[in-house]
């Protein structure tokens, strides 16, 4: 749809799009611009160059990507800490119940972040639970659920509506990770009544790596607290007041953001000016349904069924796996690989054409009848830890 | 001393490198790197240009800056989500000790930090007092004394020896806030066997705008937690362990950090490669001084008196101090202004002379002599809020 607005690696068909999407033209402008206005005007950039505005004006570009309003939108910080604040409001609101619920198969960082909560709050637990029998453990102990919307691993997509909606039945509150949804997948945060929802720039957004991650949060929830209280979401950051005043999505603004990264992730969001992410998002469904097929007519074992819902990976399972993946790369095939034996192709028709996708089958093809990963040179290589 | 090594706004003289660091001509050349790895090699990047380890590569330039280990700094996040942690940290280890004690004149955002934290915990409270007053208030039912070693007002210096002396014979744990201190002031963590500290890398380190900040926690407190569990500081981040394991400062790393501000960052310590940080403060010393005392002739009113322990800046009160700080600026002389009526002036002799000292008392005088900050384009701009 816009390859002419990326910079693709050289000779190579660049499918993995789900970990770091590829450079679009327009965030090396960006990023050409505030070195110049960094170098020129230096402190005075902070008004003259919008800096100061940069998490909101940027989240007025995310918002309508998640259906969400501009003011429940704010960038800053990673995806990461940005889970930490609001899954910390979601607790004091939800007060006096103690318990986030989770899935097993969530992304192994935001179940990190609930730990260190528990860690901390010895009144509190996480439970993780099979993805399966997750609307049993809905009950009126949980005080969160935290969900990924698009799961990292096989792509699967949780049900947001239904499952918001069964979740408040309860009282319980749904904070949802948009990481590998955001520009990939509809999502309409508004019309599922969602809480909170947090997410990655850098994948299919193309932000650039550790560009800053998003926050959203419900209008409705616009007087909870953050337990950051960072001077940026200040209602008057410049007043020096002693105390603290912050609403809305403004307040999980943290310290000062990262202005470079924040500049390449205004850019590479211009490329979403004349997107449609519904006719994108079928796209990559022609391009995931003809990639499944023919890892099927390969043996490959796929993890789901090419009738379920899925984001805007395909993933399937080698013995070889690792071994696999190297050999891929070296036939100009990039996608990753995740332990055990997982291996993660990314069909994004931003930048990806139906022909890209087959000369990936050919080449995978070519590798997996030749056994070429079964050469000392990908058997030796010690695996990443 | 490196003024070769800059980019400064022309024909201005640059004053304000306390709020934001100009840009070094090494931030430039690696910003230039990093955008044509990211184009070539996309995600390759992480690995085959060190994108990995530039948290912990980057922490061990700014370690010989404030006389800490290596492995006891990392730069990630915001010195406002940075302090969020340490104190989390601090408090956990000083349990049950229920205080957080400051200076009313500690820079707002870290005040509000500590509030953040206290709306969390009810059973927790932030005392905050007189500087002058502060170890008549050092006692054992505080855990954590949270102190700026550099104001942010008036440059002056607390004693991080005699204070951290003083509040580890009351089992009192110190978080300092290096913030206007690194890269200006001498500073030794280890000498003054300090806890923790973090601080911010774009005013005096030059690491461009909203660049990540560091934390330092001293090595005896490897083992204490984060309250925010950052997969990039698992000890194995690609083990995709379901429990997170993580030591020392790299513990501290939150999310993925922003690269771009990162490596600009990475560029910007190579000025000081070739500094001997005892020489540049000698040198700042001796701008300052000839400036107080021009200031004095002037008749303008001090914060600070010249025989303080001051930093790398130059504080004064003026009635008009709005109008007068923009009437400044077009005579090309960039500093900036606080409420109430707060100049300030950075003297840095990375990049500025003796003679660019002189030249701003005389802009400065020029501007005073003939009172131009009573014009109407002066008098009637808004106040910035």
């Amino acid at each position: 749809m816009m390859r002419d607005h990326f910079l693709l690696p050289a000779n190579q068909i660049y499918l993995c799009g789900h970990s770091l999407g590829p450079t679009p033209k327009t965030a090396l402008y960006k990023i050409d611009n505030v070195l110049q206005d960094w170098a020129s005007q230096a402190v005075k950039a902070w008004n003259t160059s919008g800096w100061f505005e940069l998490s909101t004006s940027i989240a007025e570009k995310i918002a309508p990507l998640i259906g969400a309003s501009s003011s429940e939108v704010v960038v800053c910080d990673s995806t990461s800490v940005n889970l930490f604040k609001v899954l910390m409001s979601a607790l004091k609101l939800n007060q006096p119940r103690k318990t986030i619920l989770t899935t097993k198969d969530n992304f192994p960082a935001d179940l990190y972040i609930a730990q260190g909560i528990v860690a901390f709050r010895n009144e509190l637990n996480v439970k993780t639970v099979n993805s399966s029998e997750l609307y049993e453990h809905l009950n009126e102990t949980v005080a969160v659920l935290m969900l990924t919307h698009v799961s990292y691993r096989d792509a699967r997509i949780y049900d947001m509506a239904e499952i918001t909606r069964r979740a408040h039945q309860l009282g319980i509150l749904v904070v949802w990770d948009l990481s590998h949804s955001v520009g990939a997948v509809p999502v309409d945060l508004t019309a599922c009544n969602a809480d909170f929802a947090v997410g990655c720039t850098y994948k299919y957004l193309n932000g650039g790596p550790g560009s800053p991650a998003f926050v959203y949060v419900n209008a409705r929830h616009d007087n909870t607290l953050s337990p950051i209280y960072g001077w940026m979401g200040h209602q008057q950051p410049f007043a020096f007041d002693l105390t603290y005043k912050a609403i809305g999505a403004a307040k999980y603004l943290g310290g000062t953001p990262p202005i470079l990264s924040c500049k390449a992730l205004e850019g590479a969001l211009e490329v979403f000016n004349s997107v449609d992410i519904q006719t994108l998002y079928q796209l990559s469904q022609q391009h995931s349904l003809f990639l499944m097929e023919s890892l099927q007519r390969l043996g490959l074992e796929l993890l789901i069924s090419t009738d379920e819902p899925r984001g805007g990976h395909v993933a399937f399972i080698h013995q070889q796996g690792y071994a696999l993946s190297r050999a891929l790369i070296d036939h100009g095939v990039i996608g990753d690989y995740r332990e055990p034996g997982l291996i993660r192709l990314c069909v994004n028709p931003l930048y990806l054409s139906m022909d890209d996708i087959k000369q990936c089958v050919e080449r995978l093809q070519h590798v997996l009848e030749k056994q070429l990963y079964l050469s000392p040179q990908y058997q030796q290589i010690l695996k990443v830890t």
